[in-house]
Formats: C-alpha cells, sequence, structure tokens
C-alpha cells in the first residue's frame, strides 16, 4: 500500500499489528477516527495507555485487578475451601456471570503449550501450590477450555497436586444444553456416554 | 459483561466503539495488549493521537496529507488537463497502484446518501466547481464505486458540470478481469452488453 501520509501510515502500521487486523481494516478504522471528533482518539489512547500501564494482577488470584488485591478475593463472604483454577479473565467472567460458584479462583495466565513455547514454569503454578500448601483449599476445580493445551495443563496440574489432600475435580464435557445428538462430535458425545451420571444427579441442577 | 477492573472495562468500552468490533473482540485485543511490552501500546496510543492531531487535507485535492498540499498535487509532472474524482483516500490508492492514470485526483470525502443524511453540501463539491471553473481541466473522470450512492452522487455531478465545457466520463463497469461469465450477476452483465466497445480498442490496453 501506497500511503500519501507518513502520519496515516505510522496509525495504519500500528492498529495492523493486533491480531485479526490486517492493513485494510486498520486503514478503515483510521478513517472512522477521522470522521469522529477528535476527542474520541484522546479518549480510546488515553484508555489504552491507562489500562496497559496501571493495571495490576490480583496478588492472590493473579486476575487483572485496579487493586492489589481484586474484589472476589476480598471478598470474605466466599467459599474458601473450594478453588477453580482457570486461564485467564476471560474464564472468571464467563463463571461469574452463571452465579453458580461461590468459591475462590486462581488464573493461571496461560495454558502449557510447547509450540508457543509456553512452559509450565511461565504459568502461576508456584503460586497455586502454596495457596493449596496453606490449607484452607479442600477441592480444587480445574475449570479449563476442553483443547489439546488445556489437557495438558490439566494433567500437569493433576501430576503436580496429585501429593496434597485435596479433591481434585474437572468440569463436566458433553452435549451443550440446547444441543442435538446428531450433530455431536464422536469425541464429545464418547466422553458423554463415558462420564454419564445417576439420573437423580442431572435433575437436581 | 462484568468485568473486575474498571482500566479494562474503559479499555474494552473504547476499543468496542471502533466499526467492527464487539467487545469481546476488544476485549481480547486488550488482554493481547497486555502480553505486548508497554512501550508497543504507548507506540499505539501516539500514532493514532499524532495522526488524528496533524493530518491535514491536501488544499488541493481534499486527499489526506502530512503538508498543507499533497505529493501528487505538488507533481508538476502530471496531467493537468485530467481530474478523477473519488470518494476517499482508499480510492486513491486503489488507481495510483494500477499507474495507469497521471492526471490530478479530487477527493469528494463521501457519497450522497439521504438515508445516512449526507446530502452534496457535505462533499467537496464547491470546491470541484471552482477547479473546473478555472479553465485548465479538459476531463472529468467519475471514479466511483458501483453502488447505489455512486451513482446518484455520479447523476448529480453530471447535472452540475453539464454547464462547463469538460468531457465527461466515468471509469467502465464490466465483467472483472477473470471472471466466469456464468457466475457474473444479471445487472452487470447487462451492463457490459450495453456499453460494449469495439474489439480493436479493448486490445489496445
Amino acid at each position: 500500500m501506497e500511503f500519501s501520509s507518513q502520519l496515516l501510515e505510522n496509525a495504519v502500521a500500528e492498529i495492523a499489528q493486533l491480531p485479526g487486523i490486517g492493513k485494510r481494516s486498520a486503514l478503515r478504522l483510521a478513517l472512522h477516527l477521522l470522521k469522529q471528533p477528535e476527542a474520541h482518539t484522546q479518549r480510546l489512547a488515553t484508555a489504552l495507555t491507562a489500562f496497559r500501564k496501571e493495571i495490576k494482577f490480583c496478588e492472590q488470584c493473579h486476575n487483572l485487578s485496579d487493586a492489589p488485591r481484586c474484589e472476589i478475593c476480598s471478598n470474605p463472604a466466599r467459599d474458601k475451601s473450594l478453588l477453580c483454577v482457570v486461564e485467564d479473565i476471560r474464564d472468571v467472567m464467563a463463571i461469574e456471570s452463571t452465579s453458580q460458584f461461590k468459591g475462590y479462583y486462581h488464573v493461571l495466565g496461560g495454558l502449557i503449550s510447547p509450540m508457543d513455547g509456553i512452559g509450565p514454569q511461565d504459568l502461576t503454578l508456584d503460586s497455586l501450590i502454596r495457596k493449596i500448601d496453606s490449607g484452607d483449599v479442600q477441592e480444587v476445580i480445574f475449570a479449563l477450555s476442553a483443547t489439546m493445551e488445556a489437557d495438558t495443563t490439566n494433567f500437569y496440574m493433576y501430576k503436580l497436586l496429585g501429593k496434597f489432600p485435596v479433591k481434585l475435580s474437572t468440569i463436566a464435557r458433553g452435549i451443550a444444553v440446547g444441543e442435538e445428538l446428531e450433530y455431536t462430535d464422536e469425541v464429545t458425545l464418547a466422553r458423554s456416554i463415558n462420564t454419564r451420571l445417576p439420573y437423580e444427579k442431572s435433575i437436581q441442577q
């Protein structure tokens, strides 16, 4: 692309560094900003800078937080015997939106992925062990996605935490609510048959 | 969405104001920035602010430019008898990349679109008339997209410029190079039949 303006070219190049945004979309976004009042761009730039500069990780659960300790960890009313291990803040938000979990979280900050050069040492596993070692936790729930990397991470944690007197569980995998059996992939269907549960248990929910 | 951080929420809200980016994508982009060095976000913010604040419109063609007059308009070697009217900078870039046009441009800054509240007064038509009135231009080429708004704008300009002793032409519409006749829509095909041209002319290109 040949730009008539260096300023535009710089802006487009920077926007296009974001994942999933190509040069053409970046140009469209830059031209959009130009049609908006200047204050709009200023607000965007300030919000990004402030976020990147001032955001903290909760010292307890490693979730993103404005304070040294996040709101969930600061809430003494939650159940400290339950610890839910998740990949990142999006999973905390997803689980919180169900209002079904009253324990605390532990954010790993990633998943073990040799392909991407992410090993166990890049996750917050040391802090997880310290937390479990301190004794309050009775059950650790692995709430990771259903991907290969998540399975690897689950297994690693399973081995790592096996020596502690805590119950280790993972969230159920099976047919999503509303989904038709016919269109469910075999692996999911096989799992859901192998991990079947007593009917009475399924209607308690 | 329930955020654990106001800083994150602000950043996501601002990013999500951009066209085509929803809250979920905005969150993904914000978390991406967090994984990059802080300087990265700083560069992005600076590039956006500088672009929005310092960019100029060329006093001649109204294209985006860093200087009061853009590079194309500052080039005396181009053909001043030819004036190509386009919607915005993307079209200038597209036509320049073909290296086929050696005249000057005139950027309208939009298309007439009553649905979006954009009327002739919002385009750079006064300046276009002044330019043509000054006498150097011999042919005005309407190089707009093939949309309803573009057709309306073409027709408006045709009426507006009819009184000047200049040739008015529009870029050809028809089957794109490499396209199969069978899959061409009827409107395009009908136009390409009605605006057929002598074979010798088509092989001169």
